[in-house]
């Protein structure tokens, strides 16, 4: 479930792009018209606003956003103006310029469903005229080329059925792998690369059972390596993208100085999608609401737009 | 294009089904009214045909015909049977039972489109409730796993631009590797699995100016092994799969008794879309043409069948 509120009846989008002129007016920029507007709009709401807008001022909208407002408001509203798969193609490019931002790569692969996946790559390469998995390739090496490459080129199968034999044996080549410390293994990359999500959750499922602990603490305690990490990740992200953003937040928020990067990525990412799920569960493990932590931690109009992003 | 013939006007699918109901009928099968249909119709026409027989007889025409006819014709007609997406499908998955049949996924892998390779990958989820990529990772192992899955998983880019500098510089990591013998380097397979097709036919090109030799022909002076087999089989089928099948056929015909499972496949998976241009390759490189080389080579009703799909 979405936390985006959207007015009943909305604006068209003429009205929209007539308001955030006049907000842009004047003496400052009138913040708290813009996020009034754009932080309870869809995405397709935003994108008609862009063209109105753009037809109307001759200018394009996100850019002069970006000499209106300023800091993690204006970065984070700059994320949010794109349309959704856009946004992942974009910042999954971003991510493979100079040293490697695995943690994009991982949740885009991960978290996104097959279909979903095929859609961003088809989106980037026509946006880049080259494949995202010759990008991934290219651009990292050694194990972690093998286990982005893979986690990001596999069609990965899109039912339910699960083959429960299969998945005890696997769980059991995984936790073999572990205890010897051999997590580069290709049978690691071939299990956590290629099976379903559905097939990967009973494998992880039969792991816990077996061995008394989830793999994740198996692996968290068998070592802190990045590879590892890395593996810990594309494992919380198939198993429960919710329980995986919720972590992200109190992680984000807890820091004695925020991580801005990240909570401004969940909170743009998930509005649109299931972040009310992830604000409950926040709720449940942070023992306070989303809402307050955002208040008490974040700033200025960034807060204010963060919160009215989620629901506030 | 294609050597199909089909005749104008064609009969219905229900006249169809009742001559080949009359050609089943009698003291023994009449072979040759059979060749007369089912060789001359296309796969859709072929599929209606199916489902007439099914509905006047109430029996399945392809277990018909298993009764019916026998050998090599029978091993033929039971494949051309099948729509050509699910005889990919059901051929490839029969490829990774027992000793994996390499080159059936490599021609299925480089010789499809992107777009055509996805298709069947969708259609292979479909039909045995597991991706392709999780099959063929499943049944292989080490360098030829690495290969195998690789060339099945990528999403190619399917443009047709081509950056000159890059193929330069990955035509001489490749012909660096050659030299070295270290044909399962990740870099080998990164640039064979991930770069888009026209990408790597400016490799190659590059690879033939600087070098004064095709990458194959590198290959095949250095190493016999059965990988460096299968890589120079992926290679060929990227750059030219006429080329690739024309040779196929020479050597299916040439062994002194045929090569029977290649000669069919060829045959069967070419005569709907490009078996004229493999013809006349093949005429120029043998000094023949193809029917009078099937005609010395095969013999029966499964030559009178393969005749008439080459369009003789």
């Amino acid at each position: 479930m979405a936390t985006l509120k959207i007015p009943h009846p909305v604006p068209s989008a003429v009205e929209d792009a007539e308001n955030l002129m006049k907000a842009f007016h004047g003496w400052g920029t009138d913040e708290k018209a813009v996020i009034s507007i754009l932080a309870h709009r869809d995405a397709d709401q935003r994108k008609q606003i862009m063209v109105a807008y753009e037809e109307l001022y001759k200018e394009n909208l996100i850019k002069r956003l970006e000499s209106e407002i300023s800091g993690h408001f204006e970065r984070a509203m700059y994320r949010w103006m794109f349309d959704p798969i856009e946004r992942e193609v974009i910042f999954a490019n971003v991510a493979l310029k100079k040293s490697v931002d695995w943690i994009v790569i991982i949740e885009l692969s991960c978290i996104n469903s097959p279909d979903e996946l095929l859609v961003i790559k088809k989106m980037y390469q026509n946006r880049y005229k080259l494949s995202l998995e010759e990008d991934v390739a290219f651009h990292t090496s050694g194990d972690f080329r093998k286990l982005l490459v893979g986690l990001v080129s596999t069609y990965r199968y899109r039912g339910e059925e699960i083959n429960a034999s299969l998945a005890q044996a696997e769980a059991k080549i995984l936790h073999n792998l572990i205890k010897q410390k051999t997590f580069d293994h290709d049978e690691v990359i071939r299990i956590l690369c290629t099976r379903s999500k559905a097939q990967l959750n009973a494998t992880f499922n039969c792991y816990k059972d077996e061995q008394g602990t989830s793999i994740t603490k198996s692996l968290s305690s068998a070592s802190s390596s990045e590879f590892v990490s890395a593996l810990r990740t594309a494992i919380r992200c198939i198993i429960s993208p919710e329980k995986y953003y919720e972590k992200l937040l109190r992680r984000a928020l807890n820091k004695g100085g925020i991580d801005e990067d990240s909570l401004t990525r969940v909170i743009i990412m998930r509005a649109e999608k299931d972040l009310q799920v992830i604000k409950e569960l926040y709720q449940k493990r942070a023992n306070m609401t989303l809402d307050h932590a955002v208040s008490k931690e974040a700033s200025g109009d960034y807060k204010k737009f963060l919160l009215a992003l989620i629901g506030n």
